[in-house]
């Protein structure tokens, strides 16, 4: 993560491809907030609760801007400063981040995963997946 | 994941908690290798076209025991020896792992994921799902 050249190519495995394009922890955090808490810059990804540190937080969204998972763009509130948002190949990870609510909902004992919320996924992961990507690429 | 300890909770949200709990990519490829590729021991383990160095696989085999993923047993064929096999928790981490594989032979131009169990999942997620289920929880 830390080089911008891409890494070398370990295997053809489509996982190991997963694992090294969005790259960590860090990086899966700031995909989640754009997904489910509509953060859109640098300020409010900063205030996360898991306490990311800043230049952290300027790599790895470098890094997702070069792999293509996430767009800059202009703020158009204010010229000087920059939004980021989903490209399609971030909005295509949400299933992938669903199944990790539902993982860690069910075996994390003090989860604040919103209950409502969970209980529909299980029910119809379809329709939650359809509505959250219409709700994704419109924004 | 260096520490034996557990990691400090850093917030409640599900997802934070499912990437803190298996780790990083190389626990992840541990994970893969039990449960795609029939891998059980240590030297099987080593052997991954990624090149997982000695430390690295000792560290995270430890921790995904010690966080109830993957079960450690005297090899029944070696009574000096160890196999690792996933617990349920661990074959919860099913849909997960597909849903990478589904991302990365999507947007690897080089995937080398085989294209007739891509055709399947696509169509028949479920059947795919419950069908793998049943042979880790045989194993």
């Amino acid at each position: 993560m830390r080089k911008r050249t891409p890494a070398k190519r370990r295997s053809g495995c489509p996982i190991s491809f997963t694992l090294d394009t969005f790259g960590d922890k860090w990086a899966l955090l700031i995909i989640r907030d754009l997904m489910f808490k509509g953060k859109r810059n640098y300020g409010e990804f900063l205030q996360s609760e898991e306490g990311i540190a800043t230049n952290i937080l300027s790599d790895r969204l470098k890094r997702l801007e070069e792999v293509g998972i996430v767009l800059k763009e202009v703020d158009p509130d204010n010229r000087r400063k920059f939004v980021y948002r989903l490209a399609d190949k971030g909005v295509d990870l949400l299933p992938l981040l669903l199944e990790m609510i539902l993982w860690g909902s069910k075996h994390d004992p003090k989860t604040e995963a919103p209950k409502e919320f969970i209980r529909r996924l299980e029910r119809d992961r379809e329709g939650v997946l359809r509505e959250l990507r219409k709700r994704l690429r419109r924004s």
